[in-house]
């Protein structure tokens, strides 16, 4: 796609058709201006197929606000839609639409609260609650759940990754499996959730990284092809880059001859008195070649260069190289934990595409101006889960005395309960679930939603990427083990207050009798 | 991300780090300008959990054209290299190649032969075959694998959902789920592969094609607000859009209330001589609904409006839907073919994603010029399938006798098979399998590589979409109709030639001896 295009195809455009037909009815009703509030949720954690999050990490905000400020239908976007024809044959957008899409199709109505990039977040909680004029809000829908969705579904898959890597340097390598141009975006995301640092040049530099890599095969096939081997092509690597040599030593035969070549290198560098980084695996039986690797490395005297693992992993694939480690190492020599402490990981395809799933991050009407007054939304559903939780709320989340977070609390937008006696808490859907918290129970309650933009201006000062990193890690610490568990995790209670679920079961109630009367009439 | 920045991020340093200091150390010792040669294959179809593709569908070179063309190191990227330091916090890239990477790192020297996006290819077979100077080849590699996994992967899965629905209309809905600006690639490669149009409105005008949609569950959300109902909202909607009114039934209760409304509403647009186009069904059951819709249609005189189905469909949901249409249909009075062949479906997620898997396509150095000759390279590994098929090579497609695509053959560059008495073929990987097929069982040979880079320079004339789509389904009426079941394909004979297997045996014979000698050296 030629430059040109692409910032047409990633402008306002960057919608759904049907927002651009409902937006031309509500015009030419009148009825564009009139305020209305959705909500930006996920319903169920991403599932990988034979695993299940347990709780996201919310990321993708600030490249959205960016995203907003910058589009605009200009002169080629209105010609685009101009020439767009029903099946008539006539036109399908009229003048009148265009001229004002032109004219007034930006985002300066549009009010928006949020959760900081970076914390942690469960399903059926507002993310992102947004009020503005309807149309507007309506093209913003689509935009909206591209930019929220795939970030936080990268940082949610970083956070468990980095989880089951115990905190050991992590790497995200993922730009040759990501999709086109949201590499970028996947790379923040990864950043935010939970990698030290991108091989994705570009991006990383801008996020303020510093890139990290080590060399490619290639550069061992050159070598040899010249005749001079694989040793050849990792003395030159250490001559270039003396202070950050990391050789790959799975060209040929790791165990026969990359690991003792790089060992070799190694001591020509130690004799120059450079410390030189590590190796990288990158086929074969990782945790096996690991505790050789280590073994051969401690023998040359080098128990501290670093061992990157690559290929193929992800949370689940690096758990059971570590538990084939810590069962494994002593027969070889190999103290585990030694070696699981000097363990770095490169992680790329199942990284940037979250190896399975998707996050099914919704935008839904809650509320609508009339007669200058907010009236809550209802969407029922013949499922009770898609039922949306109406009108204008409030989020709260609830810490026990342990300081771990308890539950996660929708509440109309009039209550307050950070001082409350009692805290009367429904299951979303279920009539039957419900727990009472006593104060005693409770440490703190803490409002999850900023104000972040305010009539298109942004009225927060955002956090950085590292301020983000920081917010995870906090928020991690905050929650149960059991909701972090890789597999089959505990369930966070994200509650309704008992005021809130009152007013959804009598609008479910009036919902079904309304519809019937207008039906019948 | 800001545009000035996205423009960096997207450019020349839309790679990995570790390209950058290989090409590096290549200028340092004066190998950046050694020719080389790389294939671009997968090795495996996409594997979707419970289901495996038997073929993929080639798609994204063009926009890997386009970006080639357009990327190049001007002053901020350098700028930005130049601040980045090694571990000893010295600058990790010297002004010498700074200057050499702003002055000369285009591609102008790169050369590639292709197969055509649109056309059906299989693991191990080179679809691109890359020739250029070691150093920009090397950095080329992640931005072409980029572009070509991942439109590959997605247009892949559109022939696939295309497939399952029989035929009919099939729209692309994804961008809410999409990976953030990779969704344009994702509607293009849907395009291609499969889907008749896509929701996403800048990119489908670009492409030459009109976003489609219906409308919005918020528009009736509105309508019922306001205390006008969903047959208000439909009526809005019809009298906005009357050629082009597609009614979403889902909101509150699709057969109690959203099909009658919507038969109402149709009843009056037919009155006013307007030919109402369907309903989508959202959520719920959608083979009862679809049946149940059906009847209540026909019925009403819309024995030809359509049924739209969308919410989670894939290829095996799309076939569960149709099988169960088949066996319930009749208890409900409806032909379950004519139902069938007034559906459509809207897919969305499953089909940006792919569902599941990635395509792991691989960049491998095959060949590199020493002494004016080209010298094949291979990389072993301790997986055979992983092992590359060494040297310069071509690709040919084998047809039998009814006209079926019965192998794809990889041969020496130097071989001419497409007028050959008898083709010994030898499977990749295995020793013991290998198949001769004599003259008389074959109808044609076709060269599948077409000279489309020379020099930087565009070589050849790229299809247009619609030629793309014309040549896939050529190629799919060529394919047997076991390697194109959803479940549990045939598999597809990809065969060296004896030559070429000669040649990889040899090689790799000679790759241990050589790098056992260099190792005890």
């Amino acid at each position: 796609m030629k430059p040109q295009d692409r910032k047409v195809a990633e402008g306002l455009l960057f919608t759904d058709q049907y927002h651009l037909t409902s937006a031309q009815l509500y015009h030419r009703l009148g009825l564009h201006e009139r305020r209305v509030q959705f909500d930006y949720f996920f319903r169920r954690y991403p599932n990988y197929g034979d695993h299940q999050a347990g709780f996201c990490v919310f990321a993708g905000f600030e490249w959205l606000y960016d995203w907003m400020t910058g589009a605009r239908a200009g002169e080629r976007e209105i010609e685009l839609l101009r020439a767009q024809t029903s099946n008539s044959g006539s036109r399908l957008f009229d003048d009148d639409f265009l001229d004002w899409l032109r004219d007034e199709g930006d985002f300066s109505g549009i009010t928006i609260d949020a959760v900081l990039e970076g914390r942690v977040v469960h399903p059926h909680v507002p993310i992102a609650v947004v009020s503005g004029p309807l149309a507007m809000t309506q093209i913003l829908e689509t935009p909206l759940l591209n930019h929220l969705n795939y970030q936080t579904l990268i940082a949610t898959k970083a956070a468990r990754i980095h989880a089951a890597g115990r905190g050991r340097p992590l790497l995200e390598f993922g730009l040759r499996r990501a999709p086109d141009r949201g590499a970028l975006a996947g790379t923040r995301a990864a950043l935010i959730g939970g990698a030290d640092y991108s091989s994705n040049v570009g991006v990383s530099h801008l996020l303020g990284f510093q890139p990290k890599g080590t060399h490619a095969h290639g550069l061992v096939q050159v070598f040899m092809a010249m005749g001079e081997g694989e040793i050849g092509a990792f003395r030159a690597f250490a001559e270039a880059y003396p202070d950050d040599c990391l050789l790959l030593v799975d060209t040929v035969d790791t165990l026969g001859s990359g690991v003792p070549n790089a060992i070799r290198v190694f001591e020509e560098l130690r004799r120059k008195g450079h410390r030189p980084l590590g190796i990288r695996l990158d086929s074969g039986d990782l945790a096996y070649l690991a505790i050789r690797s280590a073994a051969m490395l401690d023998a040359a005297g080098f128990p501290d260069v670093a061992i990157t693992l690559s290929s193929g992993l992800d949370e689940l694939a690096i758990w059971q190289i570590l538990t084939q480690i810590e069962e494994e190492s002593p027969r070889y020599g190999v103290d585990p934990d030694h070696l699981i402490n000097r363990l770095m990981y490169g992680v790329g395809t199942r990284l940037v595409t979250s190896g399975s799933d998707n996050l099914d991050g919704v935008f839904k009407a809650v509320a609508m101006e009339l007669d200058g007054e907010w009236k809550p939304l209802l969407k029922v559903s013949e499922s009770p889960a898609k039922t949306v939780n109406p009108g204008d709320k409030r989020v709260w989340r609830v810490y026990d005395k342990r300081e771990t977070a308890t539950a996660d609390v929708l509440t109309r937008g009039s209550e307050d309960i950070s001082r409350a006696p009692l805290l009367e808490l429904h299951h979303p859907v279920r009539k039957d679930l419900r727990r009472t918290l006593g104060r005693e129970d409770i440490s703190r309650v803490e409002p999850l939603l900023v104000a972040t933009i305010r009539d298109g201006e942004r009225a927060f000062d955002p956090p950085t990427i590292e301020e983000m990193r920081e917010l995870r890690r906090r928020d991690l610490s905050h929650l149960d083990p059991g909701v972090k568990r890789l597999v089959n995790p505990h369930v966070y209670h994200v509650s309704l207050s008992r005021e809130l679920w009152e007013l959804k079961e009598r609008l479910v109630g009036e919902a079904k009798t309304n519809e019937r009367a207008t039906q019948a009439s």
